[in-house]
């Protein structure tokens, strides 16, 4: 039996862009956003709102991620449906132009979800509240958990647990560092010290544990959960749209839409870049790091496997001593 | 805090072998048998010990189809170690020949696993007896339980309950089909049925759930451990021994000999063999179904991709209409 209560976000878009720099076509985003359309997830993530600059372009960039609400429109307006997402963007704290954002009502985007460490909470806050006050449902992700000071996480969820603006709070595996057991313990800590707020949760699959994780998360009662088809994403990637459409059972879902746009989009996408698991995230996963280090290997064609090394370099004490 | 009865075997060998007709050449097996003397493996499986036939021979099915004595012995004479792993070997209900088998005593082996459906349960059962009186630790591994009906299944355990000869009796999720809901319930079950009996679990990684699903077994009370060096293993492989490790935590494993072999061996091996998720996989083990069909799809290099057509071939129900 499904759970009535369960959304699901698609954030292939958004995370798959951290990959190429949000170099898709429009060929590619229509073609996506068809098959969410056609398979009746709740939630579309078109990219990051990120502020135009003279060194931060769109050429550049990638209109994904500014996400103009005409881009936007485009898109939508490319695939006749009946059953349309909620659209969402993305807001990263410190990069972003308030003064550009026009009211909800006159914006084809539903949902902002600003993303924040917990040293930049406040920041984070004012900005929920800012996209609230124009209309917007809201969350708040708080990124990197698993590296962060536990006292000051808690002070960070009982300040979001005080502010009626935000809809949602997200727990965020950032580091594909979590077993199910830690996606309990953190659970468990938001909803002591946020008991008021529906919770999110956006798994990474450095461990190959992001579709397993988001299984935790539901049967931890979390109601709103991030996918991407075929698990596209920075590094090892996400969960995987397809399996927890299969694993959901819910009968508004239906997954073959999903396999078809990775059938003809995404398979020939696996020859320009690359995602998905490999020993180096698994690595960096273990060892609670960003991946960074790993994506810069991955990104040499002579090293990009050699794990082996990599798990030396990462746990030697020899010039890193700081006991 | 580490479990210190979980005990691990490495199956890299018998079940990657079944990719290629155990044609791994006899440095690729030392190399293996090094990592695993190294990192500190319980057991460790060299394949199976099947009956040499004038149709079935070493030559075209591979040694390690046979895992004669002095096959063994020359890959254990191979490394020079304190510490030594069991020694494992696979019987296939049926395809054995008994007389060829000499005491525990004699043998390299330690331990003989032996594999069989539900149906073959009394064959299985004389076999694990048969090589009990032979002094050799025992296993029986009633495979694709996920598609058996249970009240046969639960024959099948209470059987082995009864006989003193099997030492492990292991729940095989054969298809790739459990989420960790089922591998609690089966582990119940199994529990339920068959109260004398020692635990085992092997997985598949159909759905990315091999590594998840082993630790929800350990949860479960589980004390032997399945995996393979980077997830090797037919169609989408099994749990990846590396993995496994970080995850125990026990300081008796030292992971690095794991990492070592796979950047050394199985990163170039992975140039001419395939295992590991995809999406045709993901199909099979949601669906429940024998990884043969995917398996015929990934050998296509024209097809191997179309998750949409195997998605609609193996749930379409014009044609196999059984109501």
């Amino acid at each position: 039996m499904f759970r009535e209560e369960i959304k699901v976000l698609d954030c292939t878009i958004r995370d798959g862009g951290l990959i190429n720099d949000y170099q898709f076509s429009r060929d590619f985003v229509n073609a996506v956003y068809r098959s969410i359309c056609e398979s009746g997830v709740d939630i579309m993530e078109f990219g990051k709102k990120l502020a135009v600059s003279q060194e931060y372009t769109r050429e550049k960039y990638g209109i994904w991620n500014f996400c103009d609400d005409d881009d936007i429109k485009r898109v939508i307006d490319s695939h006749e449906s009946e059953y349309r997402p909620k659209v969402a963007v993305m807001f990263d704290v410190g990069r972003v132009d308030l003064s550009t954002l026009v009211p909800c009502d006159q914006s084809p985007v539903d949902m902002i979800r600003t993303a924040c460490y917990v040293p930049d909470i406040d920041k984070g806050i004012d900005l929920v509240k800012r996209t609230k006050y124009l209309g917007y449902q809201t969350t708040i992700n708080i990124m990197a958990v698993s590296a962060a000071i536990e006292s000051d996480l808690i002070e960070a969820l009982e300040q979001v647990n005080e502010i009626p603006e935000a809809d949602f709070l997200y727990l965020v595996d950032s580091f594909g560092a979590f077993y199910s057991e830690q996606v309990t313990y953190y659970l468990d800590l938001y909803r002591k010290h946020a008991p008021g707020k529906e919770l999110g949760f956006h798994a990474h699959n450095n461990q190959q544990l992001g579709f397993s994780n988001t299984q935790q998360a539901i049967i931890d009662g979390v109601n709103l959960l991030d996918a991407t088809i075929n698990g596209i994403g920075r590094g090892a990637g996400n969960c995987n749209l397809e399996l927890l459409l299969n694993f959901l059972k819910n009968p508004k879902f239906d997954v073959r839409p999903v396999y078809k746009v990775i059938q003809d989009e995404f398979v020939p996408l696996r020859h320009s870049i690359e995602w998905g698991f490999n020993d180096i995230y698994g690595i960096s996963g273990h060892l609670n790091q960003h991946p960074r280090q790993g994506m810069k290997l991955r990104a040499d064609k002579k090293l990009k496997d050699n794990c082996y090394d990599f798990f030396l370099e990462s746990t030697r004490s020899d010039d890193v001593d700081i006991a």
